[in-house]
């Protein structure tokens, strides 16, 4: 019953990518560092990203990473969904599921009504909110060499 | 973001364990039968109910499974955790988890206000209150030979 690493990851992604100004963009080890995930890993979070039209990758000299219009309006849940499809607390939520006792099942009831109280919170946490408050948090500078370092805000 | 099986099988029987007159004792196929769940792993899943005292298993031609005060008290985060352990949407919300990011952490709240928000349903979400509403589903005549069958309500 726990969120899995690679979305915990998207999230602080998500999160560092809406921090930037638009149209600033950020290459992968530059959110490598930003974000703690291992670079290979992150690459298919990024993927899944893009997949979702969250995120977009530039291609050339000033090409990486940057939010696109969804990203930028996404909240918690979308992210998640990004990496991980929809988010079900047990199996018999998912709408495709046949189960004969669901119309009478009390547990699928109480299933439904505590993904509900928790989907009100992921729906209503947006990324771009979290970007705004986030300002407590260490910031990235990201230098053309390899003297690239972390300054403390 | 899935409970598992187990745990659903858990609350399944320890719904028809509450439904059941106190004292009166189930077999382990008997409730395998009312539950849908295959014998074995209904058995491991039985085991891991009696050791957080849910549930007794009585020896002897009398024997079977049947619930404790603490099982007839018990909720349905009570009877998912005896089986995986602390709910928790993000491992970062373990109490002995060292995160650094912890305190200024925007996502660590909002996991947190999403758990909390879940967590009150499965609270107040009472195996003994769904026992007593349990009225529509198949009742489980147990007979004492091979014809055991099942009788709709």
């Amino acid at each position: 019953m726990q969120v899995t690493r690679a979305s915990d990851y998207a999230i602080r992604v998500m999160i560092h990518l809406a921090s930037v100004p638009a149209g600033e963009r950020q290459s992968l080890a530059g959110l490598a560092r930003a974000t703690g995930a291992p670079e290979s890993f992150l690459a298919k979070i990024l993927q899944s990203l893009s997949r979702a039209e969250l995120i977009v990758s530039r291609r050339g000299k000033a090409g990486g990473f940057e939010l696109l219009a969804l990203g930028r309006q996404s909240s918690m849940r979308e992210v998640i969904e990004a990496i991980e499809g929809p988010v079900l607390l047990n199996l018999c939520l998912h709408s495709s599921e046949n189960c004969d006792q669901k119309q009478h099942c009390l547990p699928h009831r109480a299933w439904e009504k505590a993904q509900q109280a928790m989907l009100a919170v992921l729906d209503t946490t947006m990324i771009a909110d979290m970007a705004a408050q986030d300002t407590q948090r260490p910031v990235v500078i990201e230098l053309p060499d390899a003297d690239a370092k972390m300054t403390g805000s």
